[in-house]
């Protein structure tokens, strides 16, 4: 390449970044021309052909096609799968404080699910039963009383009410509150593994790089307190052989928990009503305050 | 942010990174680790909130279902926003040869439309008359018989066939083929300064940082040719207001041409039959050799 042509590149990216100086919005101006600056460099790295980059719009153009308003959100898997959504969790959740660590939201989550009793059940559909309970408190050790845990996990075939419509409505999803101790207690089953959906663009990609689509069994939780910020995160099965892999680099070690089995005969057996066999999971959240 | 925070910001990029190292076809492999790099230095730099993730998440989405299988493709716009799309043109035609400048292929061809003999008439809208004709030369100066021009123009209300579901069928689109002297001749209107369409998600990008969405007046070409490289290219108005602000970036000096004005007795109009004045614009473009 001359020295005029690649001046002429050059010129264009500047050209384009000039033409946002006039953004009302100075933290938009910033965004945009940060934008311009990295997504030219990417170009002028990997020097796309004419072919490429019309299939990178086919890509993009397919992954927003593949959104409904409910329950599939590509363009989220999308960020998730490029570790984009961790990275800006972690930007967002610098400067640790002793709260639960966060994880990303991903996109299955729906708003709305039912208030739920302490301790009631919210498998509709089979699996393993499961105890998760612990308390919310607060970074001072605090107990926090009425926090709200809405809590949502696939059922044994991998998958999100809403997103397999052939479940009940608000099967493994639900909202408990935390009593005056700060203690709530969910009847569920234990998690297991599930493949992200390869039926659109973020299959295709995963497929043609040789990854898998495994996350690790989670639970999901977001908890929302007065006067606390909100917290987005998972528990995960610390037993799950995808745990060093997680198609959505979610994982972090603070976030693992152990499901341990237990018979009838256990004390909370006769106070949750299980009437065979089931596994304890327990874990405290720490919330920070605002 | 702590040193330890810093580090774990920069493992999340290479195990990501390290996730695409088994893809089986190198280049995509390529591609994919230095978009993770780019994208993750783009976050990084501008560290957004979860609101911000969560509004570029909307605007992608809204992009992709901004598209149709016709003539509305916003990822196109969107990459000719953001001068993208020229960057990829300067990029695959480095190296100047002496043939035509290329610019931004845009959104709006149409493929299949019809043959156009010598001189036809492509418009069933009103407009200012105007004939654009010239040869298609080889880079050794010969002219390229049977070389085929597809070309596409908005009518007077900036809107394109196709785009404009009231125009006719082809209005101002067709595809013209040199003769044994490598000329072609269009009989057309004057093109007009258009706005690109602002009713979607790249429009309320232009509006939120102050940039208006006019193009110059332009003739869209894609020159086909045996035993040539194809050319995609514009013939820009030398006298439009918009030459110095395209909103697509994608104006270069080469490629402008004059409408001179005609009276009914040139003897153009007796050749061509216009029986009153029109604009007449000469263009000789030049085809590299494959
Ligand atoms: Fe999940
Ligand atoms: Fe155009």
């Amino acid at each position: 390449m001359s020295i005029s042509e690649k001046e002429a590149e050059r010129a264009l990216t500047e050209q384009v970044v000039a033409s946002f100086a006039a953004t009302p919005d100075e933290r938009l101006r910033m965004l945009m021309q940060s934008l311009v600056r990295h997504l030219h460099a990417f170009v002028r790295e990997v020097e796309p052909t004419e072919a490429e980059w019309m299939a990178a719009i086919r890509f993009l153009t397919e992954t927003g096609k593949m959104c409904d308003d409910v329950v599939r959100q590509e363009f989220i898997l999308l960020s998730d799968t490029l570790g984009v959504s961790m990275l800006v969790d972690a930007i967002n959740h610098r400067y640790a404080t002793g709260a639960t660590d966060t994880t990303v939201f991903g996109p299955f989550y729906m708003r709305g699910m039912p208030e739920r009793a302490y301790g009631e059940n919210i498998a509709l559909s089979p699996g393993a039963p499961a105890l998760v309970h612990g308390r919310v408190l607060s970074t001072d050790g605090m107990p926090i009383e009425g926090a709200v845990l809405d809590v949502w996990q696939t059922a044994e075939n991998g998958m999100y009410s809403g997103q397999d419509t052939a479940q009940p409505h608000g099967n493994l999803r639900g909202r408990f509150r935390t009593d005056a101790e700060g203690r709530y207690a969910i009847t569920t089953i234990v998690p297991v593994s599930y493949p992200i959906p390869t039926d659109g663009p973020v299959g295709r990609m995963l497929d043609a790089t040789g990854r898998h689509p495994w996350r690790p069994a989670h639970l999901h939780f977001m908890i929302d307190a007065p006067q606390h910020r909100k917290l987005v995160t998972h528990l995960f099965d610390e037993a799950d052989p995808y745990l060093t892999s997680d198609a959505v680099f979610g994982v972090k070690p603070s976030l693992m928990v152990a499901y341990r089995e237990r018979t009838a005969d256990h004390e909370l057996a006769r106070r949750f009503g299980f009437d065979g066999p089931f596994c304890e999971a327990r874990y405290d959240f720490v919330l920070d305050r605002n």
